[in-house]
């Protein structure tokens, strides 16, 4: 155990260069003797339909024994829901609710899971692993996968002009009722099911309708090109089942899907991210390595309150044979509320619903001023609801509504007291009742990460690759991004999703973007649109500050290539864009850099080389900057 | 305080024979001295749009500071859920949840709450009380009402028989989305709604798609003369909005409503039994006198794992002038898993959309065999997610999956286990594995309450009137019940609801039951059937023991007057019934009485008066059976 975690020790401490505790701690790498593996090879695991129970078990005997270590001899394995335990879980950006789950490692300290490469299959409605309060941890060598997934598929097999349907083929579990279409998710078989039939499915949310729908590209693996032509209503879309595994659809769609396409619909929102594969909460010191996760009904990883956090070859990767189009049904990993260091580093991210990663902390609203020193302030968007804003001790920073400009200074907070899912009141050092308006932000300035992210592929998923909103330095480097929206997208609001903080201190460089922009959303390779209202701006006062992009190569079939808003010092230099013709271009029309209300910005050095191969001048539109 | 509780006290200790601990008790109780009373006038309560968090300020400095009793000067009171605490419950027969709670009364003793006849509002998805850990508690002179009801009520103002369609008037929040009509429950409002507008409303279920729907009479303020002709299904029903308010239905129904009838809907099943008045669990102990509830969106009061509850004067009742149709839409009462005893009297329950009370136990399912003394049970319907059959040291019986007859006798329990809402582990004193099947039911023999049920109205409800299944000796005497279903149903089953608890000692006295059956439903006045399969009863074993139903007057239009299936000693004498032409019989041929595989039944002295006055004898229809 000391071993395995040597190098990842090493690095935190030289962070802090503290060379006496550096030595101890090497010198007790050298040792393996002290740790104590379980082997669930012992426990029979090998033959039982179900593993849930003995893995529990297990894992509960580590916990009252010592064990440091468990290791699962290579094989597949089967989870059910049927006897794992549960938990409440409030997980930001995902869906709230009772949870089961086969991995409870909740209050584990210097522990290690080593599958060899095992493949486990999970069933129905489940988080395969939860980590709370629990700190040094090793996960590796494991593959997730679900037996039904949380997505369905329907292949385009016939489209009518004339009455404006399409027909799908769909070939995974369905149900057309009331009208409509439904994806059914696996769910336990009972005496009580046996006698009623799955009478309460659709109520349980075991069929969801479809909704939140996308169109895929069996041919590119991806999104179908300009995919907004396709979008459908979330709610009522009309269905007939002409045969089994027949369906006809019809709503109100701008443009049918083309034959061969594949309608992809992960089912109702605020009831289709439950499952998530990780679930990270007050946790630290944690290391996933060589880890897959073929799919997920949410996120592949959600952390969040959580510190220091190395995914090492964490791919969220489509699994060969399987036919799918889809892995995750929201992003592939997610970072909240984090602090200390988030590496990502030699992952690939595929076929996701959703982004590669999102690093950011959360704004919370004033809802009402209590006293000279405390607050009532609030979560808005229900994937928020139950979120640990701060707890005593934070720094926080309240934020003007309007502007997104800081109205002081970080501050202590003295007490922490959650009202309900939605409040809490907060308490601070000093008196704030006379700078703050109701409806203002504010900000958990003590939880913002640094990050690394480097050598990661990024491809073939709905929406951006990297987010980052973290004041924290942040490092991307080496990575190859593919997505279908933006490559990057560095924003900060106080509308919908309330992402928080500011950038102070970004590299982007040696990345290559690779025809970003096909799902026709007016974006910009990489966009940096903090949502401020341009009449909001206030002259020398800018949301992010520092950022580098050096040394990138864009291919790219279309226009923008960066947005930036409100930034003061930005870089953009040494990279180079190469017109492609993978695809048509939907925005030609649009500057190759829009730089608005910037200060301190520097564009030099940058090479653009359209499809005839000649070299050609960026086109930039400028407002309200100061730029050399 | 004291004083307060003498009588109940003493109830409770002559049952016990107790002389000493009885004397010592009235001796206290004629002291007042000792009572430390919190005003709310006080916390200026009379001034504040939302008292919630005052309320709860104050029940909190009571239980710091030794408080014994709280009182609200008579006025109007608001509730809102913004800055009410919340709670995790999982509530048997309503809908489990995080709830929102003004009255959190956890680890409550000796405690009084006297608001002098207020009325309290509530506002959106809230629970009124929640009442856990508690004992020896007095709730009185309030009445409970929510501003904006959880169920939609629309007057039928046409009707079109050609296209099978009618149009209802609607005057409270509503939404036409989809082509569906959707009940709309208050919701908070906050800057977030006021920029994106109520975005997530429909998938929070704070618009609810109308289900579970029925047709009231206004002019009988009752639901429509057989009710089941108007019948529509769950989900599905289209709706267009021809002006504001006025909606069309178009709808798989049989008979469309009549003109002037009015539509109730509470919405879709599983969302629509959120907020119960009273939440009571793991209480004992208690009196609620001159309560009224006006509404709810779920039960009046529902208690589980509580003995000892007294409700005098608890009505559930229309507020004069609301101009509604509806009470609870789910039971005025409910009582499962309870002990000691449950008194009910001088309470009038009417217009709920279900009974007025049900008293029973829940068999738990055998899902597996774990060992030779451990067994892994479950709960089936979605209603009894969470449920608390069992804790250490309970008695409980193993029953026979198909006969219902228990294969063993009660057995103390050593360990408990909760693995998730679902499945429990339960360890026996004894061995069972040879006793038990899978899909085997258990029984919880400790808890089974004795119950007092006197001078109550019940009137104009769907439904039935009072459900009884418990070994406790019950006792239902002078109430008056026009209940729409049977006015008393004894049951029994290991199927939807699996309502456990053979009766052992009921007496049915003094009733008048006035009109029931108009509903529609093939049953019987008082309805004894537990669901066991004529191909399923074994020779001289039966289900109920020694039911005692005398002395009553049944004011019937038509014929059923008593079914009754397994039992052991059943007497029915001295009974008057008098026909009525109230309505028009729905089943004349039917039996009057039909007596299924019983034994010791003794049928005398009853009348039957016919609506030309001339007495006659009563229909009798008898299956293998043993009757005098």
């Amino acid at each position: 155990m000391i071993k395995i975690f040597s190098s990842f020790r090493i690095k935190i401490l030289l962070s802090h260069l503290d060379l006496y505790v550096l030595i101890a701690v090497v010198f007790s790498c050298t040792s393996t003797f002290g740790q104590k593996t379980l082997n669930l090879e012992e426990f029979g695991i090998q033959d039982e339909k179900d593993v849930t129970p003995i893995v529990v078990k297990a894992l509960e005997k580590c916990q009252e024994e010592g064990y440091t270590k468990i290791v699962f001899p290579q094989g597949t394995y089967h989870f059910y829901p049927t006897f794992a335990p549960e938990r409440y879980c409030e997980i930001t950006n995902n869906d709230n609710g009772l949870k089961r789950t086969a991995f409870p490692l909740i209050n584990f300290n210097d522990f290690e899971i080593d599958a060899n490469g095992s493949d486990f299959i999970f069933h129905g409605k489940m988080i395969p692993f939860i980590i709370e309060e629990s700190s040094t941890l090793k996960i590796s060598n494991l593959s997730i996968d679900w037996e039904v997934p949380f997505a369905l598929e329907g292949l385009v097999v016939a489209r009518d002009s004339t009455s404006h349907t399409f027909d799908i083929k769909v070939d995974s579990p369905y149900l057309v009722q009331y009208g409509h279409l439904y994806l059914s998710l696996e769910r336990e078989d009972s005496p009580y099911e046996k006698t009623y039939g799955k009478r309460f499915a659709t109520m349980e949310h075991y069929n969801l309708e479809v909704g939140q729908n996308i169109f895929w590209d069996p041919k590119t693996m991806a999104p179908l090109y300009n995919t907004r032509l396709y979008n459908m209503p979330e709610k009522g879309i009309n269905a007939v089942e002409l045969d089994k595994g027949l369906v006809r659809i019809s709503t109100n769609i701008n443009t049918l899907p083309p034959l061969g396409s594949v309608m992809v619909s992960k089912g109702e929102y605020l009831q289709n991210r439950t499952s998530p594969a990780f679930r990270v909460f007050k946790s630290k010191e944690l290391i996933f390595k060589d880890v897959n996760v073929h799919h997920a009904g949410a996120m592949g990883l959600i952390a969040e309150r959580s510190q220091d956090i190395t995914l090492d070859g964490f791919n969220v990767v489509l699994r060969e044979g399987s036919g799918r189009m889809i892995t995750t049904t929201a992003d592939a990993t997610h970072f909240c509320n984090t602090k200390g260091t988030i590496t990502i580093k030699n992952c690939i991210f595929e076929n996701m619903l959703d982004d590669a990663t999102n690093i950011h902390g959360t704004y919370v609203r004033v809802n009402k001023i209590i006293d000279e020193r405390t607050l009532a302030v609030e979560t808005f968007h229900p994937h928020q609801n139950g979120y640990l804003f701060a707890e005593k001790g934070d720094l926080v920073r309240i934020t003007d509504q309007h502007s997104l400009q800081p109205k002081t200074e970080a501050i202590l907070l003295t007490k922490v007291e959650r009202v309900n899912e939605k409040i809490a009141y907060l308490t601070f050092e000093e008196p704030i009742s006379d700078k703050v308006n109701v409806y203002d932000g504010v900000d958990n300035t003590t939880w913002h990460a640094s990050a690394l992210i480097e050598n990661n592929i990024v491809r073939n998923n709905r929406a951006r690759g990297f987010l980052i909103s973290s004041s924290g330095r942040v490092e991307v480097r080496n990575n190859r991004i593919a997505s279908q929206m933006a490559g990057m997208r560095i924003s900060g609001d106080l509308k919908l999703w309330n992402e928080s903080g500011p950038i102070d201190g970004l590299i982007i460089e040696k990345n290559t973007f690779i025809n970003n922009l096909y799902g026709g959303n007016k974006q910009a390779v990489i966009l940096i649109d903090p949502e401020i209202e341009q009449s909001e701006f206030i002259p020398n006062q800018f949301y992010h500050r520092n950022i580098i992009i050096k040394n990138n190569e864009f291919y790219s079939f279309d226009s923008p290539i960066l947005k930036a808003i409100s930034i003061d010092g930005l870089i953009f230099k040494s990279n180079k864009i190469i017109q492609s013709d993978y695809y048509k271009p939907i925005f030609p029309d649009e500057p190759n850099l829009t730089i608005i209300h910037c200060k301190n910005v520097d564009l030099k050095d940058n090479t653009y080389i359209s499809l005839t191969g000649e070299q050609k001048d960026l086109t930039v539109y400028k407002n309200q900057n100061t730029i050399k």
